[in-house]
């Protein structure tokens, strides 16, 4: 089958023929892709960022956000048949450690991640576990669905903790309405009656999020705290998602909270820096958030396929590659950019 | 009445002759003093380190952590009874806010704190509300649990907040074996069956928590995080409660976190300073701890009453003030040291 | 004043002149009425159902769903002031107790009711607390929701419970598609994305439901069970809240129960009546469900401010009331009839 | 191998020899038994109560409380090894399903249960899964902890439920002082500082309760209802666990909580048969507890390992079945009757 594989770092992607998967465990899932969602995380993999972390050996096939249809099954998998249409969980779990059995299994003490650690998705076929496969509508199309695997997910999962203590009267605030603040948008909407207040330095941004739902835009003019207080009493929001975690949003982020408040860090990049006297005398907590669980995606594709939650995508078939990742270099992409095989 | 009173930053305090309170307001109670813990913050008050937070005129009668007997109560206060031995919690809140209605009275949002920022308990009576007392049992006496008030509070809130997810074979490292930590080891026994690893730099501190209840001792020596990734098989604690916040202590609190664990912060001065990444990859939550609530307050009485929760004290007369701020700040209290009028 | 009076059991109401409340105590507030649900109770009332129950001594006002403007405020009242429109709190509660300081006002130790117990609004005036009034948007008018203060909360506060759990893909069944399931409806539409299945025996009712967001209706015609679990998969519902609780309602509502699913009681009549074995095997959870708290009716204010929460009302005036109540006993009111001094 | 079958209900149970159990599935464990727990319930399969709800074919091996050693693994199973000291839990669940993926495994939707509807632990060798074996401590006995696998299990979930709720100076009735009572008593010493009140008509089972740690003794004489509320301050408990669940425990409990109190279902046989009003006017929750999950297994073997739980057993040799249902169906047994190949 045509692969897309990783062949040296800072070297350009090089597609070329290998041997597609093949099932040999027993809840071994072949997928055909439908769809791979193009991430800037396989720019950062080519620059050799993960060189280290992730250990991976060249070549190898990557793409960590896949859709398509079961290709062939395992002789223990009882979820899922062939020609089903099915989204990928980016992680390989183990299912019997202590996390997966509370369906944390994102904090699976031995998994595996397709796309980054071992063979992923810019290819005709994948192979995955039975435990990754979720099934989706019959309205929805793998390429459709694709990015909602990894960024979609993780903004879902964000804002299904934040959404969980959020009540009528509430005030969220989104800080970054990108790929992951529009996804986790349009989530919260759909599972709570808090107030949006969205915040991102692109006012055409702030102008999309506002149309999808946010209650209030804030472009972030360097007055982006002030007019957050404003907008809540000078008491700060309940909650804070922030997708962005990089160029002071995690200082702004912090200052936007209400006493008792939960900061909800997604995006990352700078370190956040705060004296412990402010985290104490407000009360506040700040919150890790990971990718979502196999379960968060069930739930996710439920919300896709009740037309809740859309996502823009540009379609470039698999072979066009390097044009995909070209443009998303550029800033051309709006949504999300999909190979399709 | 005799008062003990700041009459200038960096100056002596006082004792002097000031009028006793009165009841003039409803839910108005006058406390006969009991008992007045001294602590640490009395010394800082006088340094002039809350001098524009708390915005007090001067003099002032200082001491926040109270027990007594109730001596005359308003005409709408239906809750205690004079002649009543209770303990006083350190804010008198409003009962009206929305945080106050949901129990959460800390955060109110228009509350006083007396012997901070209005009259307390260095004095032979002292003013509070109906909505701050809380009577005791029988068998425990206002001096001795003083103390409990405010740092013991403190220590119980964050305590119980902790345990809320621990489950039995799951960790809890205790960062600071003094005062709080105390408290917090023999409230963690009491409500939990979670295995305790108690670190401290002085070997006495260690043996003492492992003589009231700790699983493992762990001396502060440098080798503290190895020491702890040890005892938990290499994977971390499920919860870190860290009493000390500063010299360190929360680099090393969240290296001894679990994946998905809780890093409790109590102790305070020096900042968090840690990366995004570190925060998401692994994804951890930073918990801020105020002092407890009113029903917090309630429950640690209860923990006190039934021999579970015990705080060394040692006796001044009201007049001995000076003594008693004297062996704080030389080190030579062991537990707690109380005004007695 | 004018205020309609129980003057007897199974008498009319009679329409007296009576001295209008004044503010004696600290926390008191008279509410000048611009609104007065009648509500089934009130029938209820007046045949002497709640005669023992209550212990009122006649004659007195009768009227516990209550909105209008503050007209006075006693001397310890900051959260309202003269001239602010609200909605009054069916029940004036102590703010001393556990219960009222964990937010559960509703099981405050000493609370009183309203039209219940002690004078009501079927007047010009009422006198309550300022512990039970809560401020509402000024698009908002008293007549409009009026009926929301006991009807509505008590919808909102089961649908509000329910929805805790209720994740994308869920099942909830609502039982009845009357007055309160009518708010339930339109409150777990704004908070939960879980799929709704109204069940009413009446079909136009049925399709009121769909109308406004209902996803799937079940005429209750002898198979609605059967009906419910075809539309579950065969599983049953996450969570089932019944509104009405007679005429059979309780077994249907546990037999269209998931394994691990809550049933919500809200309507009263009949007896639970339900093998233990039957309870434990499926490990099903049945959850009674009172009239909500101060916070809750503060976040019903919310949506109906929002436009989410909508109730039809039909206004008479005060002197009226005869006219009301003969309309509710007949069938004849469409939503909630509102009397308007 | 030797096993002990059902060959016809209303028959004794025989012995005989069968094939040993082989490794055929990717995740079989083979076990080698140390302990099998003599249950009532396997007194009631062989009257035929069974019969229909497992439409298990004769003959089958019966026996569902099992502990031993790792004898054969499946090529996939990595969470155990050949000749690790194991318990069983009593379901093999699938891993796939919903609320497998949750951590709700006992609500597997195509789960197994050995020696009810297949080959259960009265035998030389057990069959199971990977999903099902916990590892022990190394100073724990197979024969000493194989009751705890269900009986236990079932306990621990309940008293862990409850716990979740209960704070200090909370009250919690334990129904029935018997083998489950016993285990929830300690349980919940371990995990709580609630206040128990244990009611039992035995008075010896009374005093072995206090002897364990119950705060307070009552003998279930008929007045147990008023004893329980005099111990509240008439209030009644926070929560009431039945272990009983017949002869007016239901009635009982319900009658012994406090206002928006939990009463937890364990034991089970006649009905609950409670008025609507009488539930949603104290709203009350009345919750369902099957057997615990995987990880609640997990804990309660944590706690047997630290002594926080132990149970007294009677051990009888394999080829003695007879001697132990016989004794047991006679009163005689203490704790638990032990099969020991």
């Amino acid at each position: 089958m045509k692969a897309v594989q990783v062949v040296g770092y800072d070297q350009p992607l090089r597609m070329t023929e290998v041997a597609a998967p093949t099932v040999t465990g027993p809840y071994d899932v072949v997928v055909r892709i439908g769809g791979a969602g193009v991430c800037r995380t396989d720019i950062h993999i080519l620059e050799g960022q993960w060189k280290e972390k992730s250990g991976v050996t060249l070549p190898y096939t990557i793409g960590h956000e896949n859709a398509g249809w079961v290709h062939a099954v395992g002789s223990a998998v009882t979820n899922v048949a062939e020609g089903d249409k099915v989204i990928v969980h980016p992680l390989i779990t183990c299912g019997l450690c202590r996390a997966c059995r509370f369906g944390d299994d994102v904090h699976c003490e031995q998994s595996q991640f397709p796309g980054i650690d071992t063979a992923g998705g810019y290819a005709e076929y994948l192979k995955t576990s039975a435990r990754s496969v979720v099934k989706i509508d019959g309205s929805l199309e793998p390429a459709d669905v694709a990015a909602l695997a990894d960024a979609g997910l993780t903004a879902y999962h964000a804002a299904a903790k934040a959404a969980r203590r959020l009540r009528p009267g509430d005030k969220c605030v989104v800080i970054g309405a990108g790929g992951l603040g529009h996804i986790g948008i349009q989530v919260l909407k759909a599972i709570s009656a808090a107030e949006l207040i969205v915040v991102d330095r692109n006012p055409d941004a702030v102008k999309l999020a506002v149309s999808i739902g946010a209650d209030h835009g804030v472009v972030g003019d360097g007055s982006q705290v002030t007019q957050v207080l404003d907008l809540t009493g000078g008491h700060g929001a309940e909650a804070v998602i922030d997708f962005v975690g990089e160029g002071g949003a995690t200082r702004d982020g912090i200052a936007m909270l209400r006493r008792a408040g939960d900061y909800h860090v997604v995006g990352y990049g700078e370190n956040i820096d705060v004296p412990t006297i402010d985290i104490i005398s407000t009360e506040i907590t700040l919150v890790g958030n990971l990718v979502g669980s196999y379960n968060d995606l069930c739930e996710l594709m439920v919300l896709a396929a009740q037309g809740r939650v859309k996502l823009h995508t540009a379609r470039y078939s698999l072979d066009r590659f390097q044009d995909a990742l070209d443009d998303l270099g550029a800033g051309h992409i709006r949504g999300r950019a999909i190979l399709v095989p």
